[in-house]
């Protein structure tokens, strides 16, 4: 059976979720629900710990691609602060695109249901047999919780891999191979054969980000292959091996199915040497796909040319609290996804826009400072039970996150009011996690330089506006000017409500209105969120839309005179 | 009854048209068989001659738009060699754009039906009430022939507006407007009602080239409108009155169904103070189409940022001759296609690769000098009588190509061998018109520099290759470096023709294969044939895929609990 017909059924459900954007997932949401979840999980332990080296033996993690020059690796695992120890190859960068130049042709020659089978295979093949053992990866580099790794880096970035591979096909199948054409040219009857062709743009290169690497590249992956391209994978040196498990199961595949592993290939650097920039400028660079910062995704965007570009980077995600019905509940939950791996995810919320005179509730005005305090009450209440912040807040991945919520917080102390100061938690666990309870300021509009643009980490501001209407007016330019991917708004008033739709639909944040409960606010589903507009300098792609995969490929044909009936 | 119902019979023909890619259009192909032809075409002609003004009273040609500066115009017909007289309102830019930014919003909001139904009636109205007086206004300043005129820059080119509104509305349809979506998080349910908004990135510039003005342009701005943009119109200096009556067009069925008509203005300039850098680093700008030369596509690509950029551009078009059927039939037709509208398109045929060793015919093998004479005696005979050549090249739109004959006639004695010299023709109407027969030179792949790159107008050459694989690997390899939109190979060699397809659609160039007879070989029909495929330096959009319509919006979405059932 073609691996096309094996995965066939699941992609027709996949096609009919990104049509419906219901709910819909092939994978089971929590790692207990993983079938035989016990042993799988013992199992992906044991793997994750073989990776392992030692300060005297580090260890190699073995990728046969070519251009190996020398064996680097820096990771510190954000839960134990130690080295990780783990060498990967670092790879001649012309040897790659060479490599990925060679194997594209076969690639491209292949039908679509073959490219789709293939990759539908890769897909499972890290479900099946890695996502275990990619969850303790993705903790120990990325720092983020068993839970999160497991769904949010685990099943969620595959269900975001499947999406891409259905948009890629829908616009694939837009262009029928064939067609005869016929049409009289004064006398004569002219009738011709033609042929289009879809041909891949090239090799593309995919960045991953060090908080959160799979949930983006892998669709960004897809994608590209999907459409006939090559892809050197350049991983955040601080978060390497979820990449690197992931280049190995792609490589894996192809190879079992024919094709040219090169497809696939890992290209490291480390932080004092980044090689970001010589691989966007490669001459055979034709995709770049980048997570990461604001600052090098401009640069990429701007830089690119003649590559194209599709990013994803950061901004000021935006609350506005107008009036609620249940002030406690609105701020459990606006409190749970503050903290919610230590606010590290490009959705996480930051700035909290009440106005002046409170928040209306059903009970009357509360006012800003109340509203304030009881915030960080709530937040504090999650950080005060070690095993319970250790769910949520997981670890901080970088130290410069560290050095920032320090320099925030003085900053904070001579500007505004701290509502909440930072403080390391103590992981049940990993007594040597670096961690952090959040930040809070309580600031004004004028502040705007504080809060302005992307704080990562969990690093939040309320924000006192003059009125609801200004909070709106002020919330919607930050996402414009800044960047924004998500905001949240509490109201009961449903012209506010409207309002608030149509400005926020212009800036391009992603609004959630009104929620409450178990969802963290930021939750995003793959096949029915979108994920960034391209709106707002918070990036160009958004996962998933035609315009992500349709100019990936483009269309060559051939025409001659029909051969007599 | 809406004008979405009055047109969606004719819409759902054009969206199988562009499904099955065969032959079709609503239009009559020739002038003569337009509903009332005669009439129609003596209104047209009367229509044209009433926006003429002389030296002392230019006429002015009123369009109602905001920011009125100055009355501009320095047209000047290719027939005649005079000054139309027309001017035309010179408008201060940003009040251009700062009214298209007020005008979007209800656009934007408008439905996806309404807004086709707008555009259907636009394409429309220009076919019923402007398409002999378009003609004239192309002659008179494009220069093309009368039935080019009306075929090329008239229905083919609203064939071409069709079909973008086909593809837009399709990426458009890919997303849903809404959706409920329910999922359990631990024990509670959460049930979201989400809705998806298609949101423009704002206003789009459509640059319009001097020789092929309508073609790209209509369905840039379909494009553009379709997904709620607003566009301002920035033709070339020298052919204007074309886009002003589109303009117009437009503006009045906007304003007649209700929309702000300030969606669409017309930006004019100089050739002696040319705004177009200032209208793409616009801050207000979202998208740029431009259609024009390659050096200041290549600008327009790299300095567009942050708006996106769709590019067609021009490159060298290559033809390859390995064996022949008829020599007598191909030459032929090879010559009518070099003739045709003074090779002024950016499909024309322009470098002849010919093995040394000649060309292989079922009379035995046809050395390359013979070849290279029997085609220029295929080409002046076609100039011969003026009034076929009146008919088939038409006159030369600027001055400027006159100049580039001279020198590259003056190269091509020193280097080369000139096989046929440039000389002026007598234009049996029109006594003054810019004419000129082509030149045609022999050299060979060491005067690469000569022939690589597009040299526009009447010019080509017949270049000695060592052999036919030679040959392909020289034209592919042109065809990469320096751009190339169509390809045309004669060969009986199947495996050669493979070979030639393979590398032609890497290189990017739309392939003609042994095509002989009435058609010409660079005709290229609306729903059928892709135009650009942005593989080169030729252009990044092509006519039409996805890609050309998917970025021009954005999805914002909003998603709340939902209603209790």
């Amino acid at each position: 059976m073609s691996l096309y017909l094996r995965h066939q059924a699941l992609l027709e459900q996949a096609r009919q979720a990104c049509q419906s954007r219901r709910c819909w997932s092939p994978y089971p949401e929590m790692p207990g629900k993983y079938p035989q979840a016990e042993q799988a999980q013992a199992a992906g332990a044991q793997a994750f710990a073989k990776h392992l080296g030692t300060a005297d033996v580090p260890r190699r993690f073995l990728l046969d691609q070519p251009g190996t020059l020398n064996w680097i690796g820096e990771e510190i695992s954000p839960y134990t602060q130690e080295p990780l120890h783990i060498h990967y190859p670092q790879a001649e960068i012309d040897a790659l695109f060479e490599a990925a130049g060679q194997a594209i042709d076969d690639w491209a020659r292949a039908d679509i249901e073959t490219r789709l089978g293939v990759l539908m295979e890769v897909l499972d093949l890290i479900y099946r047999e890695h996502l275990f053992e990619m969850t303790h990866a993705v903790m120990h580099t990325a720092g983020q919780s068993y839970n999160m790794a497991y769904a949010g880096s685990g099943v969620n970035a595959l269900d975001r891999g499947i999406e891409a591979l259905v948009y890629a096909e829908q616009a694939m199948r837009s262009v029928t191979p064939q067609a005869q054409w016929e049409r009289s040219f004064g006398p004569s009857q002219i009738r011709l054969d033609k042929t289009y062709r879809l041909v891949p743009r090239g090799v593309a290169v995919c960045f991953s980000c060090a908080s959160f690497p799979t949930w983006n590249a892998w669709p960004s992956m897809m994608a590209s292959l999907a459409t006939g391209n090559a892809v050197v994978v350049k991983p955040h040196p601080a978060t390497v091996l979820p990449m690197a498990l992931s280049v190995r199961a792609f490589r894996q595949v192809l190879d079992q199915t024919g094709f040219d592993p090169n497809l696939v290939t890992l290209a490291l650097d480390t932080r004092s040497q980044p090689i970001g920039k010589q691989l966007v400028k490669h001459p055979r660079t034709a995709l770049v796909d980048f997570t990461g910062s604001v600052q090098f995704g401009q640069w990429v965007e701007k830089n690119a040319y003649p590559a194209l570009a599709f990013t994803e980077t950061a901004g000021c995600n935006t609350v506005i609290l107008e009036s609620v019905d249940d002030l406690g509940a609105v701020l459990r939950s606006l409190a749970t996804t503050l903290c919610m791996f230590s606010a590290q995810m490009c959705t996480s919320p930051q700035n909290i826009y009440v106005p002046r005179q409170g928040v209306r509730t059903p009970g009357g005005m509360v006012s800003l400072d109340e509203v304030g305090q009881k915030l960080a009450r709530a937040v504090s209440d999650l950080c005060r039970e070690p095993k319970k912040a250790a769910m949520i807040l997981a670890t901080v991945q970088s130290p410069h996150t560290l050095a920032l919520l320090a320099q925030m917080h003085q900053e904070g102390q001579s500007r505004g009011r701290v509502l909440l100061a930072p403080q390391p938690y103590s992981h049940p666990q990993f007594p040597n996690a670096r961690t952090s309870t959040p930040l809070i300021l309580q600031v004004s509009t004028q502040d705007r330089d504080l809060y302005a643009g992307e704080r990562f980490g969990p690093i939040s501001f309320v924000i006192a506006c003059d009125s609801a209407q200004q909070a709106l007016a002020q919330a919607s330019a930050d996402v414009r000017e800044f960047g924004g991917l998500t905001a949240f708004l509490y109201s009961g008033d449903e012209n506010f409500i409207a309002q608030a739709e149509e400005a926020y639909a212009r800036a391009g944040a992603q609004l959630t209105i009104n929620l409450t409960g178990a969802m963290p606010l930021n939750f995003a589903a793959a096949y029915s969120d979108y994920h960034v507009t391209g709106l707002n300098p918070a990036g160009n792609a958004s996962l998933t839309n035609l315009a992500f995969v349709s100019s990936r490929f483009c269309i060559s044909q051939s025409r001659r005179p029909a051969r007599a009936a």
